[in-house]
Formats: C-alpha cells, sequence, structure tokens
C-alpha cells in the first residue's frame, strides 16, 4: 500500500529526529491550520501562483496530515474515501448539480 | 496506485455534481484553510478531542488538498516525499534531535 | 473616537501605498487568517511563547482586521459590542458558568 | 479610552461566565485562527459575501484579539501602532507604492 510506505518513512524521519514528543494530536492540528495558512498566503493577492512554492506549502500540509492520521491510527485513503460516501449521500447529484452552497441551503 | 484510484473516485464525484467551475486553486487553498480551522476547533479548549469528529474534518483537509493536487498535476505520495527530502537536510539528524526549533536556529 | 484616528492612519498608511488596489474584502478576510495562523505558530510547540513576537503577530492580525471593517464600512468597536449582546443571549449565565461546551450542546 | 471601556465589558462577560478558566494565551490563539477560518468561509468559492454574516465572523475574530491582548496585558490601539510604524520603515512609500509583493523581494 503507497500510505503504508508513506507511513514508514515519517515514521522514520520522526522517530530519528525524537520528535515524537511534540506530536500530539493537539500540536499536529496546529501544524496542520499554520501549514495550511501558508499555503493559503501563496494566494494572498492573486489567484496566480508560484508553482513550486504551492508545491512546497501543499506537501507540507499533507505531510502533517499523515502525522496526525498516523498518531490517531488512521488511514488517509480510508477516511477520505468514507467521507466521500457521506458527502455524496448530503449532497445528491440533483440537487447539488452546479451548486456551491452548503448542504443545508440545499 | 493508491493515489491514482481516489483521485479518479474525486474527480467522479465533482464531475457529477459540476463543481469542477468552482475549483480554482485559489479557492481550493481557502477551503483547505478553512477545513484545517475546523480540524483544529476540535482542539479549541483542550487536547481531548471527539475521535470520530476529528477523523471527519482530517478527512476533509485531505480531500481539498487531494483536489488541489489533482488541479494542479500534482501527485500528493510524490511531493510529500520530495518535501521530506528536503526537510531531513535542513534537520539534520545530529542537530534537530529532540529539538522543536525552527531551522534557522538550530 | 480611538477607532477613528487609528481608522485614519491606517488609511494615509495605505493610500500613500497606494494599497487600497490590493484590498479586497476576500484578500483581506484571506489575510487575517494567514496572519493568525502566524500568531497560532508562536505556540506551534507550546504554550510559552515569545511575548514580543506575540504582540507582534496579533498586531497585524487587528490591522487587517481595521483595513477590512474600514472597507466595509464597519466600526470595530461597535460590531464586537453588538456580537457580545448577542453571545449574551446563546450562553446565559445559568447554563455556560464555567463550560466550554457550543451553545447547542448546553 | 474606547480600548478600556470594551476591555472591561469584555471582562465582565468572561468573568460571568467563569470562562478565564479556558482563556490560555493558547487556547486564545487557537480561537482566533478559528474565527478567522469562518470570516474566510464568507469568500469560500466567490469574492461576494453575506456583508451580516462578514460583520459578525469578523465580530468573532476581534473579540478572541481583544481577549488576548488583555490576557497578555497589550493595548490593541497601542501595538496596531506600533507595528504600523515597523512597517513603514519596512515598506518605504518609493519602492512599495503600487506593488504586492512582500518587503524581502523589493
Amino acid at each position: 500500500m503507497a500510505d503504508e510506505r508513506l507511513r514508514d518513512e515519517l515514521r522514520r524521519f520522526v522517530a530519528e529526529r525524537e520528535w515524537a514528543q511534540f506530536h500530539s494530536p493537539e500540536n499536529l492540528a496546529k501544524s496542520i491550520a499554520i501549514e495550511a495558512a501558508e499555503l493559503l498566503e501563496c494566494y494572498q493577492w492573486s489567484g496566480d501562483a508560484d508553482a513550486h512554492r504551492v508545491s512546497d506549502e501543499l506537501a507540507d500540509v499533507l505531510t502533517y496530515c499523515h502525522l496526525l492520521a498516523d498518531r490517531l491510527g488512521l488511514e488517509p485513503t480510508k477516511i477520505v474515501r468514507d467521507k466521500l460516501e457521506i458527502t455524496r449521500k448530503k449532497y445528491p447529484v440533483e440537487t447539488a448539480r452546479g451548486r456551491s452552497v452548503k448542504h443545508d441551503r440545499l
């Protein structure tokens, strides 16, 4: 599984640096929000962002997401799929098509 | 590849709802930041969060990350790995071990 | 009014630099989120933050809040007071005392 | 001082509910980021947001900013002014005029 290989690489990276002590779920959640804002900063003043910088910041968000998932015993691909199933029901094709409103206003 | 299967499922989900029109890279970057804050909200007043809610919100962050990656032609697993390589050099084991400071203060 | 004096100083600062063109409400909302995450970064790994850095980042959040308020014709002090009135009703003293749960779970 | 009157109202609001126990600087910093993302959500899919909702969310960001300032013994108006002084020097009118780039690229 791609998820597991990546998870193992991240585990080794963290273990070598003895960083698990800092990686409480709460600290990782903060880190995801911090990196997400750095990604957003690429688009602060315009929709036209530097591709390399975006890739870099997106990688940081994803890295912390993987670390949090592993810390909580969650499989990233699985939870995305499970959520997709729920979202499919909340936003049925017939009513949601071509509209960006929230499900409670559909 | 796990990444590709998930990417295809997400593409179909978006296509069926004709939502690609809303998914500019900028809007997706905003969405990642918004969902990251909902994840953080699980830990707003304490480090002790509801496991189900966390999984749910983390899935939302990951979903928008995958959508942005696909929109920009990036492979999630690959960019995480590439970034890990860079971070390995910025935080060498000898100096970074057991410390949470930023690389420019190591 | 303190609000008005500060507003005028900020207006002059922006006008001199011809930055109003970048200050759409949306860009200012992004900027507030970006600066809020930089403030959060002070507390990324511990509750013990550098006081000077916190003050600096909090100032940035407030600055963009004032710029957005001015852009939308809102008075910062007034909207805080109006919201406080609403929150008072949503969280009555008797039920909210000593509890950090959301009003819909009170 | 407008700042002081508002500060006193907020203090009373918090004291009546015995909420100071939840208001560590770190929790307030998280809260600012969370509310900033709710403000951003008003602009998630378009620059055209509901004015009332924006005012409401901006008030929430400001409220937590005031609570954090008070918790740290900072005067909101003063720190905004002090920071403005620094930013004036970092972005001199001659080089910054009409440009949205960061000072280190000016």
